[in-house]
């Protein structure tokens, strides 16, 4: 139930639409279309199983879920949202998903980081223990760093790390919106654009900079409070390749959250 | 591998656009969204797991896909693809499907009635054998209808159950269109296309008539050969509420065939 129920959060989210500047069911990037996000999600479900099993530890079952969606030319669709969705399907709740994650192991790192050089995602130069540097593995080893220690180190430049070491405070406010907005896709957009306007993305800010990142926050709080046109402000963030992609991870995870607690999705 | 299949085949029919008159990644139906056709993908995979691992017998797995599928709002969505699926996944290739849809009992039709009877799928009234009938259970049981015997009974109104009679012959055309077309989502509109303009929708039929589904199978000619605009005739479609389900469901099982012989659906 719970690995599908990953799956559905999957689904939704990246259906939602319209999603300012990310792959929705109306908009595809150039590489990367709906049927990617959709394709991963189908293939996950035999690493979200053994994370609900408990077949594993974290850091092999993203290395799973990685190689098993990481076999169509759409590139990374879900690398976040597994570093996210691994630990909850095996914790079940946050408390018990935030207790799990401080028992995670060196060997967890070591696999995250061989996960992570089988994906393309966004390196920030100069920073030697990045969570997105792949080239960081002898020197998780050397410190003998744990995933969680990984994540608590990479917290300052990756929102979704900063997930693991708060106790999953945006997820948490994401599921809590979902649920004030009330049933069906609507909501996904209307909490996307509250969580939009309240935090600047860092995947914006690794490809485009702080200031960019701080615009489209800006823009999202004049869309969420009717001075500004969603369509128009979505296809602005599409044009200039602004996508809110850590965002859409936690997103993800709000959902998934909010649908194991009644969140109904089809109203 | 085949369930995973299977499950692409679905993902990948339903977001095909533009396709006239049935739900795409840009048309909802009122009540049945394209989320809701992704939901029963996703939620479909332990029956399909069950067809690839021969676990069962074609009516319990038909039934065990239709109940995993029915818990959302969007009332049917699969029930015809499941009728090929099932078996396809089970059988590996068409001969050796062809050849286990031959051995299905009385207890198939049991079941597959069971399963009927949790959609609300069209029934044609005055036709106490149709397949689309729930209440033909008594009668089937007294005449000792096998599944095949039963496909065979409904293929005159049903193209669905024809593809069992025939050695899956449009599902076939279907696949070896795809290829022809070349790899990519495109290819499964042209094919769409190609096999709408071939044959009257049976679906259609039931809901609307030979006269719809003859005009709607010309109108596909037209756009076909580049005398009518397709987009324009997708619109027409899901105005009438005409929707070709039936060649969807084909559809389907000719990209699951197509998969496997090699085409490619990312390029």
């Amino acid at each position: 139930m719970r690995a599908e129920r990953a799956q559905l959060a999957m689904m939704l989210e990246v259906c939602a639409f319209p999603k300012p500047g990310n792959v929705d069911r109306c908009h595809d990037y150039d590489t990367t279309w709906l049927e990617h996000f959709l394709a991963s999600t189908i293939l996950a479900r035999p690493a979200l199983d053994r994370a609900e099993r408990g077949d594993g530890e974290i850091g092999s079952i993203i290395l799973d879920a990685v190689e098993r969606t990481n076999v169509h030319s759409g590139g990374n669709t879900h690398f976040g949202a597994f570093i996210l969705l691994v630990p909850l399907v095996m914790g079940g709740d946050i408390p018990s998903t935030d207790r799990l994650i401080r028992k995670t192991t060196v060997e967890d790192s070591v696999l995250f980081y061989e996960a992570f050089g089988k994906t393309k995602v966004r390196v920030i130069s100069g920073d030697e223990l990045d969570v997105n540097d792949p080239r960081a593995v002898d020197e998780i080893r050397q410190r003998r760093m744990t995933l969680f220690d990984v994540m608590l180190y990479s917290a300052k430049n990756d929102m979704v790390a900063r997930e693991w070491i708060n106790g999953f405070q945006m997820t948490r406010r994401g599921a809590d919106l979902l649920k004030s907005h009330g049933c069906g896709p609507d909501s996904i957009v209307k909490t996307f654009l509250d969580l939009l306007a309240t935090e600047p993305d860092t995947l914006i800010i690794k490809k485009h900079g702080k200031d960019a990142a701080w615009k489209v926050m800006q823009k999202a709080q004049d869309v969420r409070d009717g001075f500004r046109d969603l369509v128009t402000f979505d296809q602005e963030c599409i044009d200039a390749g602004f996508n809110p992609g850590s965002i859409a991870d936690i997103m993800i995870a709000s959902i998934y959250i909010a649908l194991g607690e009644g969140w109904v999705w089809d109203c």
